[in-house]
């Protein structure tokens, strides 16, 4: 071929695959905008659509909140019929984040063809909060708590979730952490995504690959091993020798360190402020224990790593704090990154090329098949 | 960061993601191998489930057929009950490739661990075409066709979904299909499988997102178009007229060129072998004048192109022949590459590394929010 091979590394780490103008991840810095906008300007206090609307049109709201965005996401959480006979077809025990992948393949039903538009995004964000509340509950053989269209996003899931009304500050806190897991530049989940649009298939189709590599461990689905840590810990004055004992059998300790960030993640800042706001006083004073006797033994152990605090440790705080349980994390999580997936399908079907790329063959060549002798008729 | 940054072709064209020892597309000289066996060796006559052996074990078996792993797929085709109530439960309207989506999702109820073994990749590929032929056959309201365990894996696939016993040269046809068709070293799918899999997802998710890459048209999405071509210029003498419009109207021909190769496309030289043995005399003497008439007005109007068939092309007049209608086209497609996705899933559980690239922000930086005014309560 007349174009040299690149050999990248496994993984593409550092390989840049195209433009993007959704979100900023600035590593060395600690920095992540919103379409130009500092995270800190939108976590704490911006109304949740005000940040829906920024990350899929890429402005701010005309007004605040945007009272169209609260209604048209508000009108798509009561579900089709056909959404609910999936709900109730699946196998109640399945992991909930394998659910939602499921529930969401079946919202790709024909009639949302390509390319992906705004309108077709927020079916995709209004829908997914109620397919897996309902999904949950069922699974629980609890009643099924219908929508509530005096509530806002977030704390309408809280409500179809639990059936209780949440308090102000829970909303407020949940609504930081969805702004602030809306989108992260490139990730597993949404390149996943990009992968499935850049053949010409849908959002719903794209949304469905992305929810298939966010519940991989190595990528969302493991932030509930911070609270079983913090579990296992169980009180500030054990964390220094709970972590001492941990890092001399060479595990790992949950929630520090991120491949994209050489300086503390700003997510995980405004989550501990956000924590600060809604946890339980005793439960907080853990997790701050615990962080500093983790980033101080981490730093005997590797002075050179620059190692920090990541997104998975008080957003673990936050959300036992907002009374979600663990098996909810990775899920909560999907649903506050949605945002994100719609944003970068838009972006990916403006000028596509399809995403293909090449290995390197190292297997044998030239062998000859074997002559078996006649074998049974 | 201490590492360069590759600023790559968007599509990642010629990028290199890592080793493979799956299969060998020689896209320079017409080439592709199986584990190092040339297709030609296996594509005509090579028993169907020899050639699953050899993909997903590395080896060709010891028995031909091999017997255990004919029954091991037979045994998964009767469903278990929760993916039939999915079946049952999904909008009949549902184009079949998004309803195989879904219902494989569905399969990954949380029984399936990473990481992926030999076995699953059995229950994926063994069920995928029972889910398939249920759903269609519910779809058009017609009886389902349950199983048949004395037929082979493709055989029993054109059963349960016609509910004919096939003639031998369409079930050689179909295995031929199959077997052309099981793997294609990197592409668009087995990419979305491989990104899911990196993040120690299941073989389930990630056979899902690769089902969500391969219905779009620029990928697997769009085979039927070769039907439609041909049955719109209906008769030999019209090809040269219809195809010279066709070009002036600066419109695509559909089943020529490939990314891939710079040469024909081996499996395309295969498929019209295959279609000479099954094909209605009629259509494949249509099919092989406007395979002429194609090849010649597109080399006169970009002698350096160097277009080929595609394996899209014959692909269709096999499918056509062995009864297959034509929104079957890419399920079956589907159908077929599951080996392929098994391999790979296997094998990037194998040393995996998470595929996470980058990408260059080109937005704005540094906006201020606006300051609204007291909005409503």
């Amino acid at each position: 071929m007349a174009t040299p091979v690149h050999t990248a590394m496994r993984g593409l780490e550092d390989v840049v695959i195209g433009d993007s103008a959704i979100s900023l991840v600035a590593g060395e810095t600690g920095g992540l905008t919103y379409r130009g906008y500092d995270i800190r300007e939108l976590a704490l206090g911006t109304p949740y659509e005000s940040v829906v609307h920024l990350l899929l049109t890429g402005s701010p709201p005309s007004e605040h909140p945007p009272r169209d965005l609260v209604r048209t996401l508000a009108a798509r959480r009561t579900l089709p019929p056909e959404a609910q006979r999936v709900i109730d077809a699946l196998d109640p025990l399945t992991p909930p984040m394998d659910a939602l992948r499921t529930l969401v393949s079946a919202l790709g039903n024909g009639q949302h063809p390509y390319p992906p538009t705004v309108e077709q995004g927020y079916e995709l964000i209004g829908r997914a909060p109620s397919l897996l509340a309902f999904f949950v509950r069922r699974s629980r053989r609890q009643p099924l708590v219908p929508p509530d269209p005096a509530l806002g996003h977030v704390a309408n899931y809280l409500w179809m979730l639990s059936g209780v009304t949440p308090t102000p500050a829970q909303v407020r806190a949940l609504e930081g952490y969805f702004i602030l897991l809306a989108d992260h530049g490139m990730n597993a989940s949404t390149f996943a995504l990009r992968v499935v649009l850049s053949t010409n298939s849908d959002l719903f189709a794209g949304a469905t690959a992305a929810l298939a590599a966010l519940k991989g461990p190595i990528h969302g689905g493991a932030p509930a091993r911070v609270s079983e840590m913090l579990d296992e810990i169980g009180s500030a004055d054990r964390a220094a020798a709970w972590i001492s004992d941990r890092l001399g059998r060479k595990e790992l300790l949950y929630g520090f360190g991120h491949r994209a960030y050489k300086v503390e993640d700003p997510r995980a800042i405004l989550l501990h402020t956000i924590a600060r706001g809604v946890a339980d006083p005793n439960r907080l004073a853990l997790a701050e224990a615990v962080e500093r006797e983790a980033l101080a033994a981490l730093r005997r152990a590797r002075p050179s790593a620059r190692l920090y605090t990541n997104v998975e440790y008080y957003s673990a705080v936050v959300l036992e704090s907002v009374g979600l349980p663990r098996e909810m994390f990775t899920p909560t999580f999907a649903l506050a990154r949605t945002v994100g997936w719609v944003a970068h399908a838009l972006e990916q079907a403006t000028g596509n090329r399809l995403i293909r790329p090449d290995v390197r063959y190292t297997g044998p060549t030239g062998l000859t098949w074997p002559r078996y002798g006649a074998g049974p008729p």
